[in-house]
C-alpha cells in the first residue's frame, strides 16, 4: 500500500466474531495476535475432532473448512491465519507486529513463512500421520510421511536455535508475528512428544521469554487444561 | 502499515539481483509479478536439479536453500516468494497486485494462500513423491503421499472452478497475486500429467485469459522450451 494515503483504521469494518478451536495451532496464532493488541472478541468454538468445520453451515459461511475464520461488521468472512492477522494489524495498528516499513515488513514476512513452512507444517504432518486419534481429520494416514517429517522438525529447530543465538527474536530485534508462529509451533511439539533439544540453549531461552508474555501464557492449551 | 505516513518508494533499497530457477514454480511467480510491474532485473539461474541451491555459498547468502531470493541494493537478501512480491509491490506500487486498502489486501491474501496451500502444494507433493527424477530433491520419496495428494489436487480444481464461475478472477473482480499463484500451479500440473478437468469450463476460460497476458506467456516454461 505504499504511495497510498494513510488508512483511517476507524473507518474499517470492525471484527465481530472469531470462529475458533481451542487446541488447534492456527486459531491460537490469531488469539495471541489479538491479545497482544488488546482485541477481545466473541468466539465460537468449533469441535474439529467432531468434524464441526466440515458441516454445511460452516462451509456456506467461509467457503472452506479452515479454522480460524473472522467475521467483520460488513459481513465479510476472512479465513487464513495470516490474512486475518494482517487485517487486524490495520484495524488496530499498535503494537506493531508485522512491520513499520516495507523492508521490515518483508523481513518479518520472510521469517513468518519460514516458521510456517519449515517448522509448524512438518510438526502437523508428524501429528496427523502418526496419531491414531487424528484419523478423523487425516485420510489416509501415512506413517512413512510422519517419519519423513521428524528429521525436518529437528533440522528446523537447529536452524531456529542458530538464528536465535544471533538475534533476540525470530525476525530480528523485536517481537513480531514470526515469534507468534514459532512459539505456537514449539508448543505444538508436545503433541508429537518432541522436546526442545538439549543443545538448543538459545531456542530454550527465547521460548521461556516468549511463554512469559501474558498473551502467550493465556492461550497455552496445556495451562488451560490444567485449570 | 495503517496509520503510518505514505511510503516514498523512491527511498527504498532497489532490487538488484534475482536468484532464479527457470522451471520451478516459485521463481516463476516472482518473474510474473515483476513482469506485470515492468521490473527487469539481472537474474542468476540456479540449477536446482544439480543441487546448486544446497551449495554453501548460497546458504551463506540466503540463510536457507530456498529459491527464489532477491538481493537489494543495501545488501538485504529476501527469500520467500510472497515476502519478495510484497517488497516489490511497495517499491513499484503500480499496477497494484496485492490490495489497495486493508480489506482488499486481506481478501487477496486469503485467496493467495488458498491457492498456495490447497492447489500448488499438493501438486508439488504429487510430483516430488512420484517422479523418479525428483529423488535428487526429495528424500525419502513416498509414493503413498503422492497418491494421497492426487484427489486433493482434483478437489482444489473443483473448488477453483466453482469460484471462477462466480467471479472473473481468483480474488474477485480484478487480476491479483492470487491469479499468479493459481496459474503457476495450473501450468505446473503438466509435470504430473493432470489436465484441467473437462467439466471445469470456468477454470479453463480463466486459464486461457490469464495465459494470454504477456507477463504470464513470457514466463511459461513450456513455451521457453519450444523455442
Amino acid at each position: 500500500m505504499a504511495g497510498e494515503s494513510p488508512i483511517d483504521a476507524t473507518r474499517l469494518p470492525a471484527p465481530v466474531l472469531l470462529h475458533d478451536s481451542a487446541r488447534a495451532p492456527n486459531p491460537r496464532r490469531v488469539r495471541i495476535f489479538m491479545a497482544e493488541k488488546g482485541i477481545t472478541l466473541p468466539a465460537r468454538d468449533l469441535d474439529i475432532m467432531a468434524g464441526a468445520h466440515f458441516r454445511p453451515e460452516y462451509r456456506a459461511l467461509t467457503g472452506t473448512h479452515h479454522v480460524p475464520a473472522l467475521e467483520l461488521s460488513d459481513g465479510t468472512v476472512l479465513t487464513e491465519t495470516v490474512a486475518i492477522c494482517r487485517y487486524l494489524e490495520a484495524w488496530r495498528p499498535e503494537p506493531n507486529l508485522m512491520g513499520r516499513d516495507p523492508l521490515e515488513a518483508a523481513r518479518i514476512e520472510m521469517w513468518q513463512r519460514r516458521m510456517e513452512f519449515q517448522l509448524l507444517q512438518p510438526i502437523a504432518f508428524v501429528l496427523r500421520h502418526s496419531n491414531p486419534a487424528m484419523a478423523v481429520l487425516e485420510q489416509p494416514q501415512i506413517p512413512q510421511w510422519a517419519e519423513a517429517n521428524r528429521p525436518r522438525v529437528a533440522a528446523a529447530l537447529a536452524d531456529l536455535d542458530a538464528r536465535l543465538a544471533g538475534a533476540p527474536y525470530v525476525a530480528g530485534d523485536r517481537y513480531t508475528i514470526a515469534d507468534i508462529t514459532a512459539i505456537v509451533a514449539v508448543d505444538f511439539m508436545r503433541t508429537i512428544r518432541q522436546p526442545i533439544p538439549e543443545g538448543c540453549a538459545a531456542l530454550a531461552a527465547w521460548a521461556a521469554r516468549i511463554r512469559a508474555r501474558p498473551a502467550v501464557a493465556a492461550t497455552d492449551p496445556a495451562r488451560r487444561e490444567a485449570r
